[in-house]
């Protein structure tokens, strides 16, 4: 009963992360701020429906795990814009770490080994399930910008090169939406949704 | 490019169930109702938490793909309270085939069909995987109406016996949940969250 109440402790912990905001809008509901919860659920699926597309034979199942607790530090320390300055984001990944040992750190004993593991592998982004999983956490606000006619890039007068440099990593691991994202970046510089430097 | 334009449009169109409310309350963000894609996440991430205490040995990435979907069919249909009336639930199921039929079928032709029969699968509950991934369904607001000291059970005047009917295919597949259930039960009689009936 021990090991059960740790993860219901866990369950309940993780609750909050539907109360953390994200710069993504949700168009079909006022487009009020997305949060981390749905972002998450949308990674998940996104592994399933994007699986052919993968130049690397992953572990499915070990990709769609670190898509779906990927963001769970955020309970603790919030959600930065992928796009803030370099010391902010440096900051966050000493508040990453150490929200990841009190949230993992609530679950059983293996368990909490287990799921910090993947996190931490996710961060490192070396292996092909985390670089899978990455370039998936990156092109997903991409292609809701696309959809909200510029969304969050407008507002904080994001760069073509900005958008391009994060999405890098899709290169390898998902050409085909890497092709995409090359087509729709000048489409977006000549919409006026980005920046064109 | 023809397959990744259909794909992408699945991604667009899923982007909705953010907008569909439940009657479960998200404590964290001011007593808020809960969306169905933050629920789905929370679902997915159950069933790598709860993996080691169910009875089948289920394939796992199909439970989480099962979960990850199961209430996309809700974009057209929309929620229904677990506890509606027979007639309201029976007209749903109508609602939720026809959903199925169009939002999978924005898929390409392999992808729409499996994961239509993933769906189905789900609500026949019949397989270890679809009786596994339902009863975390069910349970997961039980949990939460615990942790928000009744939460829904109190608004809807629900009954024990109605909630205990509900959680039922628990004792068999998740059996460590179920002992929970049976005595959280009495004991959410004893505050005044359920009816004792």
């Amino acid at each position: 009963m021990e090991t059960l109440s740790q993860k219901l402790a866990f369950f309940n912990e993780i609750d909050k992360l539907k109360a953390v905001y994200r710069q993504a809008r949700v168009r079909s509901d006022n487009n009020r701020r997305e949060n981390s919860a749905e972002h998450s659920w949308q990674l998940g699926l996104m592994a399933f429906l994007f699986a052919a597309d993968f130049t690397d034979e992953v572990d499915l199942l070990k990709v769609c795990h670190m898509l779906l607790i990927h963001d769970l530090v955020e309970i603790d320390a919030g959600d930065t814009f992928a796009f803030a300055d370099a010391a902010t984001l440096a900051a966050q990944g000493g508040k990453e770490d150490q929200a990841a040992n009190r949230l993992f750190g609530l679950l059983p004993e293996g368990q909490a080994e287990e799921f910090l593991t993947l996190w931490q592998e996710f961060e490192a982004n070396t292996t092909p399930e985390a670089r899978t999983a990455k370039a998936l956490d990156k092109v997903a606000p991409f292609l809701q910008n696309i959809a909200n006619e510029g969304g969050s890039w407008k507002h904080h007068k994001v760069k073509k090169s900005q958008v391009l440099a994060r999405n890098k990593g899709l290169e390898k691991t998902i050409p085909a939406l890497w092709e995409y994202v090359l087509v729709k970046l000048d489409d977006s510089v000549a919409r006026g949704w980005l920046e064109d430097a």
